[in-house]
Formats: structure tokens, sequence, C-alpha cells
């Protein structure tokens, strides 16, 4: 067998800063954008600041339709609602503004008015059809305003599908945003629980991608049309993958406690953005394929921050809660990087198998995470559903240092049930 | 006043590994193009491995056309060359193979042919017109050959204008490549003397681009079309300056020796392409503005490694020789930030003024390049002409991290004619 002899790195351009937003006009224009639909969340849409951002867009001379039937965690059916009012509404480009969820809509609908089709025919197989999109799709501007999915800078978007169970994804460059605007003063008003879970999930696609399996691990793909877009970790990635895992460490804490902590605010929305650049080009694993189940079988969890009406375990909470188990499993495969990233989180010279584990749980304790499967509604009867789910995002999997059997991710997953 | 809020960031896409060039067809096919020029260098072209790149992407499908004559350091007559050789060509799109002067040959020919007008009113004002693009260019597939110019991901076309005795250049976002394919097999002929030169361009980049002045200190743009490429230091580019500092220190000697050391060029070859990334966005300042005139006024000196017939200064070298001068006079802007610059190239904890000039002269002596502006036919009656062509570079001069006076740029060359 050969190896895999090149990575690739692609990233969306981004423009950071505190008001930031108020460029969305003049970048769509850039963008040739003549009629927007503007995919907002809706509790951001009722903030003045998407009032100005909306004037903005429309005093550079783009007309805007919002859209605002958004659902946390997006499934099937809510992106169909999406894609049937981008169909309605013929633009010729899109704004995201919200959350991963947000934009994760937005890209799903920007990819059926583009290229039409079902939405089940583009999913990762083998849930869907994993057809790639025949044509390029219409430039995206994405406006994060929480600090976590780092959406923005990826080529993903993740849905859930409750009647069989599971979630799983889109995955093409070309759902790639045209834009990224980052603009801290957007996640001003994001509560502490929505903060604390976005940030821990940027510390895992952080943590995950600078642990994964090195690209040249991988077996050389038949032709460039087959590699995949989740290639291991690789010198650029890491980069990343290391500078958002140091800033996750020493800001996350301070941006949950503290919404007036500009700086730390600002940290965590760069580090979520550039984390996604890192997990773009390398690939997140194990925690984030226990993660589409974990958020997938049990609706049960009502997490503080969240509207109370939605029952639900929120992203970053589904997929910390395994990382402790899952890092410690890991940890042989290459016990340096594992100690570094250890010490990354902590400041620390940390070392050994506990140390990534017990500075994971140490941050999940201090921004007010559940440490246990047991909290969201989970018990031991659920073990063989959890590891059906994880194992099957093969996709994912396909990336971890050491490639997990069904008896390891139920070792993992009972590690988790209890926190440990 | 009221000072810039924001910075921005922006990437070629960029397929790394030996071998990653034979993906030049499939890349262009991907991009769109059925008919593409592609300017290589004379030198390169007589490569096995340039017409292993052709054959690739005839046998994927796309026509090719060869343009070779290429000049390095291209003057406003050897573009005009390449340009008219386009209209005649017709291409959908590019592919350079070459150093930079091959990649801004390209760019400046895709520009005339998908744009139209004169070269020279494009080029940066006050020499040029400085006139925007006004519609996108053609995708460029960019395969650098030497670990140098990182204008595969740059923004920026450079040209010599000798009868002005000046070197300018032209810059806008539209001319960024469409995808970089940087595979360090491309870069094995390279002789020593171009290594060096091309080496040291790359550590110049990424230290001017560390010391620039820091973004919000800049004024905000009345709007955002007035927003300058070179956008001062700013986070995300500090990343890729220091990680090319270091990279630099630890692999261009090795690179220089032993051409065999497939590590090295490879580090040098990413570290090109990454200070690059950082460049594009914080810029580079007095050394390069200082650099347009040394390189154009004389063309005297004799480079190892190069054509034998073409008196000329390499660009990496016209850019050196003033930096130990430049760094001793903008230390006092930022002393640890020059103290860590240091400390990167060095792998040493070296502290004080001189720090930074002394690791750069260690450098330059280690890699044969000349260390004084004497070596290159200058005396003390050029600096008069030195001095008014480095001031001519505002563009560059608005992100140094001091601002220097006409007496400032003299102290710099003066110090520099001497090699101190």
């Amino acid at each position: 067998m050969s190896y895999e002899h090149l990575f690739t790195f692609e990233a969306t351009p981004v423009k950071f800063g505190p008001g930031a937003a108020l460029d969305a006009g003049w970048e769509l224009q850039r963008l040739g954008v003549k009629r927007a639909m503007v995919v907002m969340d809706p509790q951001v849409a009722r903030l003045e600041a998407a009032q100005q951002i909306l004037s903005a867009i429309r005093a550079a001379g783009t007309e805007a339709v919002t859209f605002t039937d958004i659902r946390v965690e997006p499934t099937l059916a809510s992106l169909e609602t999406a894609a049937a009012a981008a169909r309605d509404a013929r633009p010729d480009g899109f704004v995201a503004l919200g959350g991963g969820s947000t934009i994760d809509t937005a890209k799903v609908a920007n990819l059926m008015v583009s290229c039409g089709g079902q939405i089940m025919d583009y999913v990762n197989p083998p849930v869907g059809g994993g057809r790639p999109p025949p044509s390029p799709l219409r430039p995206l501007l994405a406006l994060p305003t929480t600090s976590g999915s780092g959406s923005e800078a990826t080529t993903v978007a993740i849905l859930d599908l409750p009647d069989l169970g599971v979630k799983s994804g889109i995955s093409h460059r070309s759902l790639r945003p045209a834009q990224a605007i980052v603009d801290p003063q957007l996640s001003a008003s994001a509560p502490a629980g929505v903060t604390a879970a976005a940030g821990l999930d940027v510390v895992c696609h952080a943590i995950e991608s600078y642990l994964s399996r090195p690209y040249h691990t991988r077996p050389r793909p038949a032709s460039p049309a087959e590699r995949p877009p989740y290639q291991g970790s690789n010198p650029v990635a890491d980069v990343w993958s290391a500078w958002a895992t140091e800033r996750g460490g020493r800001f996350l804490r301070r941006a949950v406690h503290d919404p007036d902590d500009t700086e730390a605010r600002g940290m965590m929305m760069l580090s979520a953005t550039m984390a996604g650049v890192g997990f773009g080009s390398a690939g997140v694993h194990i925690p984030h394929a226990c993660a589409y189940p974990v958020a997938g079988l049990r609706h049960e969890y009502r997490a503080p921050g969240y509207a109370p009406d939605h029952a639900f375990v929120p992203h970053g909470l589904s997929v910390i809660v395994t990382a402790p188990a899952a890092f410690r499993w890991t940890y042989d495969a290459d016990p340096a990087r594992h100690e570094h990233a250890a010490q990354l989180l902590t400041g620390q010279p940390v070392t050994g198998r506990e140390a990534l584990p017990e500075a994971l749980r140490a941050l999940m304790r201090d921004v007010g995470a559940p440490l246990s499967l047991r909290e969201f509604g989970y018990s031991e009867a659920d073990l063989p559903a959890l590891v059906g789910g994880a194992l099957k995002q093969q996709r994912l999997l396909a990336v971890a240092p050491r490639t997990p059997t069904e008896a390891d991710l139920e070792g993992i997953l009972r590690a988790a049930l209890d926190g440990a």
C-alpha cells in the first residue's frame, strides 16, 4: 500500500473586529449579490445589531429577504423548510447571522437552490447519497454570533435525522462560505451556558484535530477527487489547532464568567474560526463521532442558556462529554502529543495519560458543563445504540489516531456514562 | 482621529507535498480551465518535471500553450511581451511554473487579458494609475519552484521600471492565485545561490510582517474599499510570521548547503508560502522599500546561481542587505517584539538592540550572501538616489513600526553600505 503524500489547506476569507459586521453590505456588493436571503437565528433577529446589519445591507444596495425559521441543531425537516423558502425567495446570495445551526441552515438552503435535487442526495454515505454538488453555490456571507462551531470556516453542514436516530452531515468544499465576518460584539448577548457549550466545542475541534492521525499515514487515494476533506494532522492545521487549544485554555473561563470581558470574548470568537480552519483540514474523530448519537438519541436535557421549550443536548456538550475518555484511549498512539495538548490547555508542564482528561474535566467543571452522559438521561441500556450511532461515522473515525473497534467505543462511552 | 477596528485574513488554497505538482491537470479541470497559458521559467522548462506537469495537464483534458519568455525581475517591457502572448493565446486560465518572477508575470498577463487597459493603469500610485481591476481575473494555478517570493499566496506582482530607475507593483485581491501547488521536488534543482537569496526573502517577509505597525494604530479608512492590502501586524498574520521566522532560522542553512536535505527544502517551501500568507495580511516595509531602488538602480552584480549573462541584484539579496540596519532603527518601536524575532530566528534567549541585526548577519554570512551595499556596486554618491527610491514606496513605509523621514532612511542605507 502506498501512503498519502500531500495535504491541502484552504481558509474562508475572514474579516475580524468589533463593529466589522457593519461591512456586511459592502461585502455583499463586492461578491455581486443583489438579492440576499438573510438566514437569522430568531433570538438574534430581535437584537438591535441584527437590524443594524439589515440596514447596512439595504443601504449598500442589496435587497434582503429574511428567514428566521431556524431550528437549533437542524433536522432534515427544518432544512427542507429553509430550502423551500429559498426557492420562493430566489436570492442570488445568502447571509447567515447566528450560530452553527444558522450557518449550516444557510449552507443547505444555498446548496438546494443552487444545485437542485433532494437534501438526502448530498448527505454523507452511508446515511445519504454522498453526491457532490454538480455546480458552484451562490456566495454565502457568514456572521457567527457564537464562538463555537467554526461553521463560517468549514465545508460541512450537520443535520439531525430523528427518524433514523442519527445525525449526519453534508461535506464539500463548495459549501465553504465566500466570506466570514467575525465580530465579537455579535456574541456579547450570548448567555453563559451558550458561551460555555460553544467554547467547549472549539476546544474539542482543536484537540481532536491536533491528535488526529498524521496525514501521511492515510492510504494514498486513487485520484485527487477521492481525497477526503478530513485528511489528518499536518504542519499547517497543527498551527491552528495548537493556537486554538491554548487560547481556549486561557480565555474560555473568562468569556463564560464575565460577559464584559471583551478580550476573552474576542479571542474565543477568533479561536472558533481558526479552529474551524484547522479541523477543516485535519478533521475531528472519536468525540465528534460519539456526539452524533449522544445528541440524536435522547432529547430530555434542558440546557441552561438555551430556549426552555426545546429539550436537547447542545452540540458542544455532546462532544466534550466523551472527550476525556476518548483521549485516555487514544493516548498510546502518541503520548507526547497528548501531553503537549494538555500543556497547551493548562499552561502547565503536565504529563501522563491522565493529564489531558484531567485538564478537560477541570475546564468542563469550571464552565458549568455536565461531566457525564447520565446527566443527559443515558444509562447502560443505551450503550448499544450509542455505539451503533458512533460506528456509523466512519468518515470521522477514519482520522482517529487509533481505529476503534465496537468494543473500544463501548469502553469509551461506558467511561463517559459516569464522567470518567 | 479614529483608529482601524478590524483586520482581514485571506489565504490562497494550498496543496503541499512531494509529487503534488502532478495534480496540476486535475486542479485545472476543477477550476474549469479548458485552455491554459503555462508561463514557465525557461530554466525550469528544460527540466523533466516541467514536461511531466505539461503531460499531466494535457492528459486531464486541458490544452496547454507554453510561454517561457520570462525575465528574472520582470520589467514593464517583459510583462508587455507576456500580455501580448496571452492576448494571442486566448487562454481561459493560467499556470505559473517558476519563482516569483514567473508567477508575477502570469498574474500580470492574466490581468491584461482579463481586464484590458495598459499595465501602467494598474501600477500602484504614485508611479502608476492605481486602477482596481474592473472584473474578476481568470483562474491562475501557481506552482512555485523556489522557496522565496511567496507570490503564490499574495495579491501582488512586482515590476522593474528601468526608465524611471524604480521598481513598483500591482496589488489587488483579485491577483491572488486561485490555487497553489507547493511541491518541494520542484525546488530540488535550484542552485545554492538561488536557495539562499530566496530563503533570505522569506525570512525578511516574516520578520518585517511580525514587526509591522499593529493594525489598530492605523487610521480607520473612510470606507471598506479604502482599506489597504497591507494592514499591519495582527493576531492571525503574527502566527504565520513567527512560524516562518522560526523555520527560516532552523532550515535555511541546511537547505542551502545540502540539496538532498528534503526536510529542510520542504520546510523552506512551506515557510515561503505561509510567510506570503502572513505578509499578504500584515505587510512589509523598510527593507522592502529600500530593496526597490537597490535592485532598480545598478545592474552590475552577478549573483552566484543565476544566469551568468544577466547582472542584477536578486530580490532576496536586495531586501536582506538593509534589514540589519532597518531593524536596529525600528527597535525602539517595540523592543520586546524585536527581541522575540531574534529569539525565533536563533532559537536562543538573545536580547538587546543588536540581537536581531546580529542574528540576520550571521544567517547572511552562513548562506554566502553579501553583507553590504558596496558589494552590489553602490557608494556614498548613490545615497540620494537610493533614499529617493525608497521614499517612493509610501504604500510600504505606511506599515513600518516607526515612520522614517528622509534622514532616517539615509541613516539606514548609509549603515547598510558597509554592512552594519
